[in-house]
C-alpha cells in the first residue's frame, strides 16, 4: 500500500492558512476569536467541504471535518490547533489540522470510504496568547474539562472576558458543554517538532513516545538591601548570590543527567536593579521537565534540595510556589509501534522520542488513545517567525500520519 | 584640650536641617537646587553667620563659613554634601556639614581665634539623584574640574539642563570656574559609615586610611532564544546558565578575598524574561571595589577572566564596557596618624578602615590633603529614610573632627 501525498497542494494550504493573520515576511499572528482566526477557519472548513467532508463547528469553535466510515464505531481523529504565538510562525499547529485533512483527502481520494470514521480537527485554541490562563482551550471542550462559568471569568491580556469574546463571534458559552465528545477512539497529532533533535540526528521525523512532564516553581529569594560598597561580603544576605547558585544548580543538575531532562530559569526580576545596591529580593522562575515520572519526581526533589541548601547557606528567606504542574502523558505503546511499524514498511526513517513541548494530544488523551507524529524543525526555532519546516519533510509526516489512519481505519 | 560639643545643639541642627525636603518620617528627599534645597543652603549659612563665621556662596551653590586665622596661608577645611538620595535619610552628607559648622563654633568659643583659617563647606551635590551623570558637582567646581559646556549638555532625570537647573535659582552656569580654590591645604570629612563595620566591631568613630577604588562592568550576554521544552540541554546556548556561573563566580572571588574586596551583581535584565523560554541575552551589572591599587586590578583581572572562560565554554557572546573606574583615593598618611593619635589622647576608641563608598575627599584630594572620619550607622542601613545614628556617636564623631582641626589650625 503506498499512499501519495501532493505536495504542491500542502505548500498552497501551509501559504494560505498562512495568509489570516500574516506578521512579517513569514510569521502569523492569529489569536483565538480574532477577525483572522475566524477567516481561518472559514478556510479550513470549506477545504473540508471540497474535499467532500461534513463540516461541523462545535460550541467552543472547533471545527471538525468528517468522512464516515461504513461500520459503526467510535472516531479515529487527527489535528491540531489553529491559533498562534503572537506572533509565531506558519507551523506550529496549523500543520497539524492541514495534515489531518490532506491525510483523510488522499486515503478517500486513493482509498474509498474506511471502515471506521476519520476526523479531521482544528482546535480553536492551544496557545495562551490571548487568554493567558487557558491552556487547550479546545481539545477542553472536547474532553469535557471547561467549568461551567470559567468563560465569564477568565480574563485576557486586553481585560476582555473569554465569554464576551466568543459572544463576540457568536458563540454562546453556555452551550461549551455540548462540545463535549465520547466517541473518540485515538487522537493522532502531527506538530512540528520545535526543537533541533531531529535535525541533530539527519531525521525527517520522529514518533513521539510522550508528551514531558513540567512543573513550574516561581521562586522568591529574599535578602537584605545594602550599599554595595560599605557592605562587607561576610555580612551580607544578598539574594542575586543566592540567585546565582541556584540557577547555575539546577541547570548543572538538569545537564548532567542529560536528555530528555531539562530545566530553564528564563525569567527573573531583581529590585531595586541598580548597579550599587545589594538586593532586597530576587524572584525568579524554574521550569523543568521530564517525560518519565519516577525520573520527573527524583529531578524536582533535587531542585528543592538545592533551592533550601543555598537560602539556608546564605541566611535567606526562600519562598516558592508551584504555578504549573503537569504529569507526563505517556503515549498509546501500541499506536507508537504501529507507528514505527508503518514507518517501516513506507521506508519513511523515524526516531522515537518525547515531546519537551506541551500539546493538545496530552488533553485528548484523556477521553482517547493518543500519539503524535513530529516533523523536523529548521534550527530547532519554534515560536517565532523564523520556525521552519520544509515541504519534503511535512510530506514525510502526513505520509506516515496517513498510513497509521490507515491502518486504523481501513485495513 | 578638652573640647565640648553640645549634644542638644547637635541634635537640633539635623532635625531642623531634615525638614527641608522631610520625606515619610524620618527620610529626606532634597535634590541640587530644589526649592528644599534652596532653603536648606540658607538655614545653613543663617547657621554659619549666628556663629559668627564669615558666608560666602560661590558660583555653583557650595555654601562656605570662615573662620578667618591670624597667619596667612592655606585653609582647614570641613563638610560635605547637603544634597541626598530620592530619599535618603538625615545623616548622609548633612551630618558632614553641620559637623563641620559645630566644631568651628566650638572650637571659636572654647579657644577663639585660631592659627590658620577654618572653613566649614556645604557643597551642593555628591548623590546624582537628579543628575544621573554628575557626581561631585559641588566639589568639581572647587577642583576645577567642571569642563566648559557640562552644565548645558548634562541632563537630569526629567530631561532638564543644569544649566537650566542653575538659572533657575540664580546662579550663572559661565562662572562655574570662579568656584575654583587653590588656597585649600586639608580636607576633612565626616560621613556617616554606611556599613555595618563599626557597630560590628562595637565601636562609634573610625579614621578612614582610603576610598575604595570602584569598576562598573555592564555586560551583556548573548545565546540563543529556545524552546524551555524542546530544546535539549546539551544543544542550548543557554545565557542565564552563564549569567549565573559568571555571577557565583565573581561574588565567590571578593568573599573569598574577605574585607575590604566587594562585588555586587545588583542590576539584570534579561530578554524575552519568560518562565518557558531559553533567553536570547542577560544584561547585567558588576560593581566591584578594593581599596589597594594591586589588589584591585588583580581583583579585576580575575572577575574578566570568569566572565571570558564562562562564556567561551558555553558557547556564549560576551561583550562589556567599563562605565565606571575610580583609583582607589588614599587618605594623608600623615592626617591619618594624627586623627587615630588624636583620638587616643580625647580618649575615643577607633578603628582605622576604608570607606567602600564614594564621597567627595576622593575629588578633593586632587587639590588638598584628605582624610575622612566615619560614624557607626544602625544597621548599617544607608541610601534609606531608615539611616540612623545616634547623637552620642555623632557627637564623638564630631569631637574627633575638632580635636583634628584643632591640631592643625590651633596648636
Amino acid at each position: 500500500m503506498q499512499i501519495k501525498i501532493d505536495p504542491i497542494l500542502v505548500e498552497r494550504y501551509i501559504m494560505a492558512l498562512a495568509a489570516f493573520g500574516a506578521h512579517g515576511e513569514t510569521g502569523v499572528w492569529r489569536t483565538v476569536y480574532s477577525p483572522e482566526w475566524v477567516a481561518a477557519t472559514k478556510q479550513f472548513a470549506k477545504w473540508c467541504e471540497d474535499a467532500g467532508l461534513t463540516v461541523k463547528h462545535d460550541a467552543v469553535g472547533n471545527v471538525w471535518g468528517i468522512h464516515r466510515g461504513i461500520a459503526a464505531g467510535k472516531s479515529i481523529v487527527s489535528g491540531s490547533h489553529i491559533d498562534t504565538q503572537k506572533p509565531g510562525g506558519r507551523y506550529d499547529g496549523a500543520l497539524g489540522l492541514l495534515a489531518a485533512l490532506i491525510a483523510i483527502k488522499s486515503l478517500k481520494e486513493q482509498f474509498g470510504r474506511p471502515k471506521r470514521t476519520l476526523e479531521a480537527v482544528a482546535f480553536c485554541e492551544e496557545e495562551s496568547s490571548r487568554f493567558p490562563t487557558t491552556n487547550f482551550w479546545g481539545s477542553s471542550a472536547v474532553t469535557g474539562n471547561i467549568a461551567p462559568g470559567q468563560a465569564e471569568t477568565m480574563k485576557g491580556y486586553a481585560d476582555e472576558t473569554m465569554a464576551d469574546a466568543m459572544k463576540a463571534i457568536g458563540l454562546e458559552p453556555a452551550r461549551i458543554p455540548e462540545a463535549k465528545r465520547d466517541d473518540i477512539e485515538t487522537f493522532l497529532e502531527l506538530h512540528v517538532e520545535q526543537g533541533p533533535i531531529l535535525e541533530d540526528a539527519g531525521l525527517a521525523v520522529a514518533v513521539v513516545d510522550a508528551i514531558t512532564g513540567l512543573r513550574h516553581y516561581r521562586v522568591t529569594l529574599t535578602g537584605v538591601q545594602n550599599h554595595a560598597g560599605a557592605f562587607p561580603m561576610d555580612l551580607r544576605n544578598d539574594p542575586m548570590a543566592g540567585f546565582a547558585e541556584i540557577a547555575a544548580g539546577v541547570i548543572g543538575t538538569a545537564e548532567r543527567l542529560g536528555r530528555p531532562a531539562v530545566t530553564t530559569v528564563g525569567q527573573i526580576n531583581t529590585y531595586p536593579n541598580m548597579p550599587s545596591v545589594v538586593p532586597a529580593n530576587v524572584r525568579f522562575t524554574i521550569d523543568t521537565r521530564h517525560p518519565d515520572p519516577a525520573a520527573r519526581m527524583a529531578m524536582y526533589a533535587s531542585h528543592e534540595k538545592t533551592m533550601k541548601e543555598v537560602a539556608e547557606r546564605r541566611g535567606l528567606k526562600i519562598e516558592w510556589e508551584i504555578s504549573v504542574d503537569h504529569s507526563p502523558c505517556i503515549s498509546n505503546p501500541s499506536l507508537v509501534t504501529m507507528l514505527r511499524d508503518t514507518a517501516k514498511v513506507q521506508g519513511i526513517r523515524t526516531l522515537t522520542m518525547p515531546s519537551g513541548a506541551g500539546h493538545d494530544s496530552q488533553e485528548m488523551e484523556k477521553i482517547a488513545k493518543v500519539a503524535m507524529i513530529f516533523v523536523r524543525s529548521k534550527d530547532g526555532r519554534s515560536h517565532t517567525i523564523e520556525e521552519f519546516s520544509s515541504i519534503e519533510d511535512i510530506c514525510e509526516g502526513i505520509r506516515l500520519l496517513a498510513a497509521g489512519m490507515y491502518e486504523l481505519a481501513y485495513a
